[in-house]
């Protein structure tokens, strides 16, 4: 008991020396096997921590977890602001804690990186879920671990499997590479969008509707419903011009409505389809293989960059060289050379 | 005259030293700027080449021929093999000549370096351009200069805007990577499609068509007009659910047939227009100056990449790694510390 109150993350900040007082990954561990989403929150934060001193921990929570065998859904959702992501994904929720699953749903919002503030960060966007025991919720990080967007997503996403959340809701507003990004941890890929094929096409990135398994018209109610149902087969349409994906799976595209909780359920039945198809041809486990393997080498990627953008005297070339380049004034070789050079010199 | 025939081509082999033996850079470049096609030909193979002692001499060239002002456009077009790329070109090239202009054609072709043969090389699949004075074809490299594609195109690009050439037609075949190059070092991105909405989608990769400023739905011509005209109003209507591009154009869909030499007049009025426009509202020249800095910064990264996969000893540790990631035996942010330790000792 004394221990444990050592650990209490209130009282970190007021120890010097922090890795004496994080919770060892092991206690974590127990905590989330044992469904505890205080400890779930702790170790979170843990992965997401920016501290060296918490990285050493952080990779041995991680694989502890990693070790755990699921049978997890990894489901992204994406779609600009106001199409409805948060009653969306309260109504989905509900209707699979209904269906007696355990929901997780996380955020990737590199808008809290930029800004102080979060737009996918605050608990309260969906109220009745947030109450309901069987899910979790975790807003989005205030910081990342790497510069990059979903510093520690996957990791995260990796906790929550290890706590028996069976269903993960992976949600994103799209800013920056953010969807790509998650489209790279989930098995399945949603897009949020409302009817009326002009203005907020605007807030929708290139490349988007191709990464899409499914694509979802929301707000279908009212009189929307009619112009939703347009939309749909609309989009329907447009879809078989696009080549197939590598699985041989034809996105396909419903109306919804989150406010009335329709097409909800036969959108889950479509992911559910999805995922059974998957999981029988072994597609999902080569496909998370993969992942895990393409996250490796983004990862090593970042560092990289981190380790070579990072470096002042590098930084201070590259920007005389960018402009310089943008003028005509020099070739890219040239340039590159000029920097590795100069950084083979800082690393000496 | 002694000088000139020591730094013919076809003694280079014969000599040890070939730092002394390639042409100036600025001997190369007066040939260029007098038009002189062995001169640009010789040109190119410098800056292609992967010699490290040519490094230095095909830097120089390039920038020489950077400060050259020209008013050059750059397109690119790609499509499936069996689209009919090789007869678009030469159609396209002879009308272009006919209206007094001087067209260069450079190909992109991945394949070349996997195998030994090149998609795209042969002079022979546009005779008559070939034969044409106005006209320059230039093979595609049998090899990149930085084990990536395209290394050089930008390059040549540039050198063939120094000899005079107005249109750069730049051709890609669409393997790997080679699109996304493209499409990043040309004004105007060109889709050639086939009518028929199946099989031929299957050889299409996801995001080509978001890149397309325009799609011509070649082989329009005989008993295929009617379903290229219905391809066509398909296209366009599914470009319309598209996001707008940046500089506001919308892409626009037309049919052609580059053996009746229809179509491919109207299509180079909407590329005309669409340069016209770019460049009063200054697009054109923000675009290549962002091109120009994207193109440094990938330098940059391809040569990060290759210095630290390069290495033998992190490449054995990465393929360790690799096999226990995709076993979820390891975190990724532990593999990459690793691997970037191991990296250190040998810069050491």
């Amino acid at each position: 008991m004394a221990r444990q109150k050592n650990t209490d993350p209130k009282n970190v900040a007021k120890v010097r020396d922090t890795r004496k007082v994080v919770p060892s990954a092991e206690s974590i561990f127990q905590g989330i096997l044992k469904g505890d989403t205080a400890a779930l929150s702790k170790g979170i934060t843990l992965v997401e921590s920016k501290s060296s001193s918490h990285t050493d921990q952080a990779n041995t929570l991680v694989e502890l977890c990693l070790g755990q065998k699921t049978a997890s859904v990894r489901i992204g959702i994406t779609g600009v602001p106001g199409v409805g992501k948060s009653t969306f994904i309260e109504t989905l929720g509900k209707n699979l804690t209904a269906l007696g699953k355990k929901v997780a749903v996380l955020a990737v919002d590199p808008s809290s990186t930029q800004h102080k503030g979060s737009i996918l960060g605050d608990k309260t966007r969906m109220p009745e879920l947030a109450k309901d025991p069987n899910a979790f919720i975790r807003p989005s990080p205030t910081g990342t671990s790497l510069g990059g967007v979903a510093g520690s997503t996957r990791e995260a996403i990796v906790l929550c499997e290890a706590a028996g959340y069976e269903v993960v809701l992976v949600e994103t507003v799209g800013v920056g590479q953010s969807e790509t990004m998650v489209h790279s941890m989930v098995d399945f890929f949603l897009l949020l969008k409302l009817s009326g094929a002009g203005d907020e096409l605007q807030g929708i990135k290139r490349g988007i509707i191709e990464m899409a398994d499914a694509i979802a018209i929301n707000k279908a109610d009212g009189n929307q419903l009619k112009m939703a149902q347009l939309a749909a087969a609309e989009f329907q349409r447009a879809l078989q011009l696009y080549p197939p994906k590598e699985n041989g799976w034809v996105p396909t595209v419903v109306c919804c409505s989150a406010i009335e909780n329709t097409g909800i359920v036969p959108l889950w039945d479509i992911i559910n389809d999805y995922i059974t198809q998957a999981r029988a041809s072994g597609y999902l486990v080569t496909k998370r293989k993969l992942q895990n393997k393409q996250w490796l080498l983004q990862t090593i990627d970042t560092h990289l960059k981190l380790a070579f953008y990072g470096n002042k005297a590098v930084a201070a070339t590259l920007k005389e060289l960018t402009e310089q380049i943008m003028e005509n004034k020099i070739s890219a070789f040239r340039a590159t050379d000029l920097l590795m050079k100069r950084w083979k010199k800082e690393l000496k």
